[in-house]
């Protein structure tokens, strides 16, 4: 069944016993469907607490529908998001918040994947001019997605420029776990506290089987927002086993334990390749993520044994992300055969 | 955690034992995300093996999700799909055929929500006239959302009205295991072989956690189908998790297993109920579901015990629902309240 | 370059000579494009002198721009849109509501084209139920797509039931200058006075080259509608031309002498034709429209020498439409030719 | 009614009188609507003697819609759109291309509005990948926003990009005329005969007083195009009067005769202004714009007398656009108004 261990992606662990195990203690007896039964409602409860008295939480199947559905419910047809270049949205949603949002994103070429408040400024143009689809949201990926963490003065200059222009501020935290981690934060304090106002909350990446949430910080984004999940096509029949899985991450901190884990071997692994010959970690390694650039022959070499991906073919850089199943001896691994190949 | 056992919907019930077992069997060691580890390709090819060697099958989230996926790959935007008034497409999807697929319904209003082909006739009207969606989908529940049942023979009369007009035959499935289990047919049979060109097969009505599929019959509509599925909100990370749900599924005859017993519980509770005074069971019962007519103060009253919905407010038309889990013991308790009711 | 006269539709008419004679007086200078002059600005300005202070008007090009722009300005994306299943909207924009503007559409068999309040009350059911379309819009054609005709009463029923539940009122008045005709009404009186909330407001149908307006009554659908017309494809550069064209309607009750044109010519036709054998005028003819069910052979022999269309193949049934440029020459042609082959 | 004359946009410009003229003796009789009438045939079989036999022309509003519908036409959901990031398409669509064609734009930052075809080979990146719009289009502006034009060769060279990579060439031909003319071609020469699958054929900016085409070069486009005409809000129901303006445009030359105009005034403004101190011409003269930077102060001073548009306010750059009707002694008196504020 499995394929080698690697660095792939997150999406490539494994689920975390403890999630299967909510599952299967969630398994019993009849349970209205559609997040109607008083054990999602329960579980949905706790993200109030910990995001805050307004907060509203929706969970949903996964991180293109939590991004999209941020801007359904954000957006009015003539209005755009100002992203990263790099955004996953802009990049690797295929087209769905331009066919399905039916929002232009307004793309900023940002270094490490990070929006600065400079830059958010000069998209601000052409201000009620018809012709022109009108900036409404800054969406910002939390870790990005070359791993780097905004801190929480950068969300904060973010928001607060988003909020003296009328605009929102969106948090696609895919790895939201990771940047918390990484920043020793609490979720509030990176996000309700920051002046988030919507968020994509990622559970997948980090030991979840399937299961992603849309918290809703500002409360008139949630006016009518059950209809928009139902219609963009993310509303689960048998909630309970997505609130299960989101009972088992916020348990006894297993999102921590698990982003934690993620981060530190990423630290490992670039502090094992970081001296070696002809090879340069290229990004800041501030999460589960390690990019770096070696000669293309050692890639292939070593994507034979170990999958990952070439993340920039023109300068040969490849990204290595761990997971919260990557052990030290994964690393080890991994190191030593990168070491033995660039040393040969 | 449970709510009372009833009869409020076959999505209320449990995740069957050897659909968790499959996914736990698929929880060792890292696999690639987006179906592209051999597991899921194996699971996929067991579907060819079941429904023809056309056939390509396509694991998703939900069935509204597996509709409007089938829709958008079948229809230009011009293209309009007729279907019954009763069709979930078209009363239980919130517009999304609409707002996402983009595609104009042409409602008819059916008997037991069957089509015939006489109705279907009907509709072929302004045919090349541009100002109006032109018919390219004839789109039917099997079973219907009425708990009814199409034959083969009135299948295949439909696909071949289909082809014949250069139309397409969808089927919506999400119960297509009750259906087949009903009919005492193979899938093949009744959907291949019957001409049907876009299924979408149902799983979580029928004991899975939340898995369906696509089935493309017809192998012109796969083309660029990968892209509709990501952009359309569909595609899951974790995708061995998915596959895993239908392995177990297609394993021993689990499907026919599971739907015989929501099958054989309906037909179990109507007959205990068939001739009690001031109800009147309204529709055919061949499937897993019983509708039934009763005094609006005994509908309150099981409501207090038993979960289940009222269908139609304006004639008291009450729906029970069975599933895989409902037990003889369910049927019994639920059967003697309502005798108990009635005969009070 | 002419075809013959007929009686096809009111769009093949031409254009009044007082509309070409504005355009040519507004074909001096330069001006500001896509309304930004002054002599647009004066022509809006208009409507809100017939329509009320509160009103808007924008100039938009077609028929089918103006439908779909008020929907779009009224319905978030989950709102659908109760109509007659005769409605324009229906049946002659391609899809255009629900591929363009992602409304459903929940339509109502009605009598002569009309709407009534039980009908509309019929429809709101499963309010607040995330898996349905909720209704938004009641949208009525003021005159009928069948050349009936609402009283002020009947509008107001209506906009009084709309408001009640939350709902607003949209007419389609592609013809409103023959209803307001027949009524012997202002504008004002059966739209604004009346509750609508938003108005397709008809011109090409009665002697303009091409123009509409979207006249929005409901102060707040108009907050972004700029933007609205631009994105959906009806923003004039060369605005002056569509604004000259209603500063002729309006000028000298123009709008007035047009439609009553049209609708005499109508009565008279139905009066020269209605006691003839195998004719039946199946229609109330209040405005300019006669319909009526003849022979086939008639219908066709009839064609050949006067266009004219089919309106129900199933019944013989035929659409007679005057315009403002039928004269009595035209219907006594028209019913002497009649006369002839039905008593040949 | 008129505004002072100046250099705002060639929208602001009047109606060629032949143009008026055309539409008044189009004014006779009754004509079938939506184009059904001999007359526009007539109109548009002289587009496929200018553009080659498999041409087919569809006129349409404005260019926005011209633009819109090419796009739909040419594009699958998951598809997406190479073009300048000065692109009409881009910056003065209000987001049409994503909400109404649901494409995502893939915009390069091109020297003076022209893309190279190895700016787009590097666009050509994770074909194949689901996660990412697949570039199906490449759009080109002829001539350019910024007033530049393209080569044949140039145009050659990305036609044969992109048919080699399964793609297709459109071009915003909004002022193609303009084009042709500085480039002392004809209309096949720079379209059909350079590579090119579907072009918006501008009417509006060179003496229309509203009216563009659609004219696709590859027939397979066609395909249902009346639909899309239609359901995009780009049917005309009067549309002899569309097929006059075309009758006209294409009668003498007239079309020629505009653009050399309104590019030779141009030229003439550069002249008289280019070597003035304080004022740069900042992008190439070949058509009918001239861009220039000059003091803020001096171009306040100017506005009040000649309307025209800042361009760029970063850098203090406008835009001054001749027309068809721009006189030399419009140009006369405006860069001796230029000339006595800088040499002031």
């Amino acid at each position: 069944m499995s394929s080698s261990r690697g660095f792939a992606s997150d999406n490539s662990a494994t689920v975390h016993p403890a999630v299967l195990a909510a599952i299967a203690r969630a398994n019993v007896g009849h349970a209205f469907g559609y997040g109607h039964d008083e054990y999602t409602q329960q579980v949905e409860a706790r993200f109030t607490e910990l995001f805050g008295a307004d907060a509203r939480a929706f969970f949903v199947f996964n991180g293109t529908g939590a991004n999209v559905l941020c801007l359904r419910a954000a957006c009015r047809p003539w209005e755009g998001v100002i992203c990263a270049q790099t955004a996953h949205l802009n990049v690797d949603e295929c087209g769905a918040p331009e066919a399905i949002a039916g929002v232009k994103l307004l793309t900023v070429a940002a270094k490490d994947g990070k929006l600065t408040p400079d830059q958010v400024e000069r998209m601000l143009v052409r201000i009620g001019d018809e012709h022109v689809s009108q900036p409404r949201v800054i969406s910002i990926s939390q870790c990005t997605e070359l791993g780097t963490v905004y801190t929480r003065g950068e969300v904060l200059e973010l928001a607060e420029l988003a909020h003296a222009n009328g605009m929102l501020l969106h948090m696609d935290g895919a790895r939201l776990s990771n940047a918390a981690a990484a920043l020793g934060m609490s979720f509030v304090e990176i996000t309700t506290g920051a002046g988030v106002d919507a968020l994509s909350f990622g559970g997948t990446k980090n030991g979840l089987l399937g299961a992603e949430a849309v918290v809703l910080l500002n409360p008139r984004l949630a006016q009518g927002f059950e209809y928009l999940r139902k219609q963009t096509l993310q509303l689960a029949s048998k909630m309970r086993f997505l609130a299960a899985q989101f009972d088992a991450l916020l348990t006894d901190d297993l999102w921590l334990r698990c982003a934690t884990q993620a981060n530190s071997m990423a630290a490992q692994l670039a502090k094992a390749v970081g001296d070696l010959p002809n090879l340069t970690v290229t990004r800041p390694v501030q999460t589960n993520a390690v990019f770096a650039t070696l000669p293309t022959r050692v890639t292939e070499e070593l994507q034979a044994e170990f999958p990952f991906y070439v993340w920039d073919e023109g300068i040969g850089e490849v990204r290595w992300m761990c997971s919260w199943d990557t052990t030290e001896d994964d690393v080890d691994d991994f190191s030593s055969a990168i070491r033995a190949l660039l040393l040969d």
